[in-house]
């Protein structure tokens, strides 16, 4: 590293701070761009300044959007009587891609995480209440799903969301619901952990 | 990936072109820039922009560089009677992070492949000839190391190589050597491949 140019080091840097990239893989990525003649490294630049630039939350969900509304909370097509409850916007990324929901999310930002000093005011819970409000004007029942990680964090921040909304709840204006959790697709019972398949017995339904 | 912002789609993209870096890994990469609240993605956008306006290749040697000469060229303290041909920069960076070479390098820019499109043509072989010329002047005597990688490819570009300087060597002013090939540290027999095998054999010394 010692002989590298500064600017070169200033990138691959830059590049270790990533999820996931260690400093070889870092070193590896900066040298695609040396390497590369067709100035690779200023689109990827460009892309990033405009990303930063363009991109802001959604004002209704906080889904990460160009405009102030983001496609889905703008689209009529959307069902206004359901709200899916996620930690970040990368989970909306894998709903829609799924393709089996049709109503609308809210990003709450995170999960409480008394270890990395996340707590409920780092996340928009107040935010959330105002939305659920929102559509309330709008419904007459409304749905949330709480979907958060199935980790302990996500079920502490779960069990705030329920909290949060218990007088709702007994009004009868709310049903609150979780994503199942049991097992996925293509596991393996044998290499299931304890907790999945506790899970996955207290879930068991009648076929 | 649809309902993301054209933005955000754009730097997954460019992401994704980078070696090693799945769809996916693409995707928490550019997610991880839309947390930061800190301005990381312009961090590593000026250090791109930084590094293609600033870095260059070394006139002697073809290393990156931001001078017209890389620190290695340009130190006194560099042996000028032996240059190790290496195929890639960070191959450079092997080396002087082990500390083990006190010569100069020269960096061919990739191996002859057919198959990928690259012939002699394509690399720095006449660079190579005035280079080592140009250090005839100065040594009486110089050693080529050849360090292209271990493979196929390295194996023609070594032949390529050898044969351009032959005159040279038979004239008694370049000695061309390779690095040994054999078993690295650590290594199992049980699990050494063939060739591996075959070339710690040839290789074997007294002692």
């Amino acid at each position: 590293m010692s002989v590298l140019p500064k600017s070169v080091k200033q990138v691959i840097e830059e590049f270790s701070k990533l999820p996931g990239v260690g400093p070889k893989s870092a070193s590896r990525m900066t040298y695609h761009y040396l390497r590369s003649p067709n100035m690779d490294a200023s689109k990827l630049a460009n892309a990033l300044l405009s990303m930063e630039s363009n991109v802001k939350n959604c004002t209704k969900c906080f889904n990460v959007s160009e405009d102030d509304e983001c496609v889905i909370c703008s689209s009529p097509l959307r069902k206004k009587n359901k709200i899916c409850i996620v930690e970040e916007p990368l989970d909306v990324v894998a709903f829609e891609d799924s393709g089996v929901y049709d109503g609308v999310y809210f990003v709450l930002g995170g999960v409480i995480s008394p270890s990395e000093g996340v707590g409920a005011d780092e996340l928009r819970f107040a935010e959330l209440r105002k939305r659920v409000e929102e559509l309330l004007q709008e419904e007459d029942v409304l749905e949330i799903i709480i979907a958060t990680n199935p980790s302990l964090e996500g079920e502490a921040t779960s069990s705030y969301v329920i909290d949060l909304f218990k007088n709702l709840v007994k009004g009868g204006k709310i049903r609150i619901t979780r994503l199942a959790m049991g097992l996925p697709t293509g596991a393996d019972l044998e290499y299931a952990d304890r907790l999945t398949l506790k899970k996955a017995l207290e879930g068991r339904r009648d076929i």
